[in-house]
């Protein structure tokens, strides 16, 4: 599995990816799940992706392939004038990935990936898309600030209780954080290190962009401290009366 | 979908299960999932089901019938010698009843069910088990102390963080009332109202069991409450330095 999250702001976007695949539990590695293009002070685009790795990594080489090779510029993720049509163009190619694989030979369980699509291009603002395997896909709004993919419900409680699309960049970061690690305690396909990416709005570039290693004092910190701030918080509520 | 789960605590077990049960999202009804029977001073269990409503009905049935009906009291949970055989009575049931249904006229998506089963027979200590479809079972152990079954992943940070076995049953049931409270949140197949029972060790008797409905004032109150005491326990971690 996998556990991605792309969060809306007012003030821009924010990514975070695990890093962890698996087939079976004896077959695990670390693959980069989040993938970034960039053309100064025009666009910046950011994929998250979750399910078959195969598929996933097909999908970002065609759309790097089309964004490199000079012969065959169109269609180009970097040629597209508008969010709207690099997430119509990311899901073609997704749906064009999972037909080729899932109609030739051997059937697999499942071909199926998820992706999140983020980012700008100028003169538009920031936006949010969550692509199907059938290449839909839907954007985030107001009132759905926020996408996660893969193992997305041990994570889930905090982000709809604490998200707040005025919080800043730090505590975004921080919010993602206690997420992850609610799922890493949970569930082992999702693991270690951890890729995380802000972008400014109308800056057009790569913000902030770390891993979270296994050595990382401050998510160690955050771990610990999140276990009991929850024990604590749990104390702080009324207490049930049994016999009331 | 459902949401169940069944305790192991130093002084006896508690339970809780949702009522929803929905056949797609316009045919939603509430049925209980928790069924106990008691003999005074000997033994005492409960039964708790997830999956589809036939089958755990029919098992229930066939529990219930097998325990009333005199010419055919063999094999009955009320004679089986300890909580091993009953767990193991209980999966019997529920495979040969999986086994009908999934085998005769039309095929469904799937008969299957899962069931946690309670309780203590006189003079063996309280057991807790964990019944898979296949008829098979596990049991709570000091490292594994509590089971789920059903919509089980929103709910299990918390239980993961605060359980504690030695708590008190007033504690322990508003632990459960904040998993099911998270589950609620961000499942629509789990629904209100909840039912909760507490078995002290050594009573064979049904200890308090009240049904926890809309109305609820004191579960109002947890909901409203514990999404400020998170937002209090994020906002009291260490922040993260972007910069760093």
């Amino acid at each position: 599995m996998t556990y991605c999250v792309g969060l809306r702001l007012d003030r821009g976007l924010v990514f975070m990816a695990d890093t962890r695949t698996n087939a079976g539990v004896d077959n695990v590695s670390t693959f980069r799940k989040m993938h970034s293009w960039v053309v100064p002070a025009e666009r910046f685009v950011t994929i998250l992706s979750a399910g078959n790795l195969a598929t996933t990594q097909a999908v970002i080489s065609l759309l790097e392939e089309r964004s490199k090779a000079m012969g065959e510029r169109n269609p180009s993720i970097l040629d597209q004038p508008s969010m709207y049509q690099i997430a119509a163009l990311v899901g073609a190619t997704l749906r064009e990935v999972i037909a080729v694989h899932g109609t030739a030979g051997q059937k697999a369980e499942s071909f199926n990936a998820t992706l999140i699509v983020g980012g700008q291009v100028a003169p538009g603002p920031p936006r949010l898309f969550l692509i199907y395997p059938e290449g839909n896909f839907i954007e985030a709004s107001q009132d759905t600030p926020f996408f996660q993919i893969g193992e997305t419900k041990y994570g889930r409680p905090i982000l709809v209780r604490a998200f707040d699309p005025a919080m800043d960049f730090a505590d975004a970061v921080k919010l993602l954080l206690v997420s992850f690690d609610s799922t890493i305690k949970a569930n082992l396909s999702v693991g270690l290190p951890l890729d995380f990416q802000v972008y400014e709005a109308d800056s057009y570039r790569v913000g902030v962009e770390r891993r979270i290693g296994p050595g990382n004092a401050y998510f160690a910190e955050l771990s610990e401290g999140w276990g009991e701030a929850l024990r604590r918080a749990f104390a702080s509520l009324p207490p049930f009366d049994l016999h009331g």
